[in-house]
């Protein structure tokens, strides 16, 4: 099989625009003509009323905060719709389902219990980094406070664990053990990322490229690998099936942590709707940031400057010093060693998924998928 | 089987002195001559190897976290003892193991996640309540931060539900699904307790006594029963006995609530190391104060009387209101219907324990540990 991913990222990243839509991304694949958003909104479906029977159960005050953060209610109750998110790991867990032969029916469980995970992670990440805003309204802690927050985060943490528990037959044990390898990676890539936070742009203690790799696995990857893990053992995939497509989804958890990357730094803001030099200002440490600074040979001289630059700012810096920040780490090499990251993990994903024995169709639509998240917010 | 503990809960309770310390408090059982502090002690050290174990695979600023709220370092991590809990969870799991006619040793995975998830609870309901110091110690919230706290607890989570996943064979999946709805309960026990909070004293949307029984089963009985119940199943007892100890666990932890209630009004300061009328003065709904505004008959004119007090103090009532308080509750009958509501527990209890295959031995440490919770703080 081809592979599209590279290149298309490339093409993306290099003309830093992006217009691309979750509507017109098809894939190459001849067996589907389906765009990764139908194949999303189909898995979307599926799953919601599962989800929404799951989310019923909580305490009512507990769902609606729930609810609110699905995108389902305003502040009060109120139904409403389209501030919810995409829905990428149950339509992972959805697709792997499929492609081990199954119906997507015999993820559902899983679907739910990822959807419920992400949601909790959201909203506990939301309080921990004190962001006031997700998909344009107002986080839960910011709407309902931060107790209650808390409360609602490990309401959804309960209640995935409860659904992946009552899948019925010998399967429930071993998703409960996948999901709890995820949770646990989870936390672990989040306490990572808050403590670089502290840490110096140079010296000994400073980050390096693999910890920020390894932190991007747990934080974002481990989830994603789950979800398409379970989806596959839930429909009765042999487990080194479901090995391959955890490994595959860590990897792309990477990829698009670092995608992701390069948009915060060199992203049009008409594209991204956020502003220009987004990561620069709020110092954050990504992939081309440490990438730039750990570079040696040519681009080391950059690289001094880079850290001197860096070390000398003030925590809110100017439009000046960003746009010199980032010109330095392309100079330096930043830019084009996370896209070479990215695609090394796409490459990775690929190898993971070739020679898996998986249903052409919902093989094609996987991929759609992953390369639709290759190149978008998730 | 003579039952021991409505006497003694009576006459802890009228005399409200409680001087008894877990190293006095011995079982009537002929079989055993451990207290209930020796119970607790055996349990702990049997539990603590793997407790520890677990808790090390943390990251290790997450583990320090979560050592720290065990009591077994300072903040920065200096190794410390003596601030820890009871480990009366981890010690019902063991003691019915053992009663169930296995070694302690087959329930200490379910020991580990019982202990876990009660930390867990501890440390996000401090951040919830807002509680500065718990065991004479800043709350982990107070001592790292409010994000970090969070993060520590969502660590604490994953982790119980990892070791219980892990137990081998088939009570893998049963003990998992025991777990997440006892969690389930423990937030929903959570979220009403929050919510009283900002209800009338009186009118149709007041607190009941029922509703204030069913948050006290759920926040505080769930994981006892749980507890108690996953002890006996990884023993391998049938599901009727991991029933009924279930059942008998929640009684106890409505009996331990209520008497807790009990104390946090009329407790001897020497004794509670808590200032007189507690309770009162932070205006909490307690079931004592909930069952004198509900009182009809001969104390109705007292819960009335009661009723224009609370509704008209300020939020920090002065000692005068505090004790007029505490006298319309008594003559409103609210004490002694408290003492009744935590008889009738702990009689419900006996019932529940009544008749169950159970080793004498384990049965009657269970009973004296029993005992022992009903008059103390877990």
């Amino acid at each position: 099989m081809t592979t599209a991913f590279p290149v298309l990222l490339g093409a993306y990243a290099t003309t830093a625009t992006a217009h691309q839509t979750a509507g017109e991304t098809t894939a190459t694949a001849a067996e589907t003509t389906a765009t990764a958003g139908e194949i999303l909104g189909r898995c979307r479906e599926l799953v919601r009323p599962a989800l929404a029977e799951t989310v019923g159960r909580l305490h009512p005050w507990v769902g609606e905060m729930a609810a609110y953060s699905f995108g389902w209610c305003d502040v009060g109750g109120t139904p409403a719709e389209g501030a919810g998110g995409k829905g990428v790991r149950q339509a992972l867990a959805v697709l792997c389902a499929e492609a081990a032969g199954a119906s997507g029916e015999a993820a559902v469980a899983g679907a739910v219990a990822v959807e419920l995970v992400h949601t909790f992670s959201l909203l506990h990440d939301d309080i921990m980094d004190g962001d006031q805003t997700r998909r344009t309204r107002p986080t839960v802690w910011k709407a309902y406070g931060t107790g209650p927050a808390v409360l609602a985060g490990d309401a959804l943490f309960a209640l995935a664990v409860e659904a992946l528990a009552a899948v019925p037959g010998a399967g429930a044990a071993a998703a409960v053990r996948r999901l709890s390898v995820a949770l646990g990676d989870l936390v672990r890539g989040q306490a990572d990322d808050l403590l670089f936070e502290s840490r110096p742009w140079t010296g000994a203690t400073a980050v390096g490229p693999e910890e920020y790799r390894r932190m991007a696995e747990h934080k974002t990857g481990a989830l994603l690998g789950c979800a398409a893990a379970l989806g596959a053992a839930l429909a009765g995939a042999p487990e080194s099936t479901a090995a391959a497509l955890d490994r595959a989804g860590r990897h792309m958890g990477v990829a698009f942590q670092v995608a992701d990357d390069l948009l915060g730094i060199w992203g049009d803001p008409a594209v991204t709707g956020k502003p220009v030099h987004r990561d620069l200002r709020q110092r954050k440490k990504t992939f081309p940031v440490l990438a730039a600074l750990s570079a040696r040979g040519p681009g080391a001289s950059a690289a001094g400057q880079l850290a001197t630059l860096l070390e000398e700012s003030p925590d809110t810096p100017d439009d000046a010093t960003t746009r010199r920040a980032a010109d330095l780490i392309e100079q330096a090499g930043g830019r084009s060693a996370a896209l070479a990251e990215a695609d090394r993990h796409i490459a990775a994903v690929e190898r993971c998924l070739d020679g898996l024995p998986l249903k052409p169709r919902a093989s094609a639509e996987l991929r759609t998928l992953l390369g639709f998240l290759a190149r978008r917010d998730i």
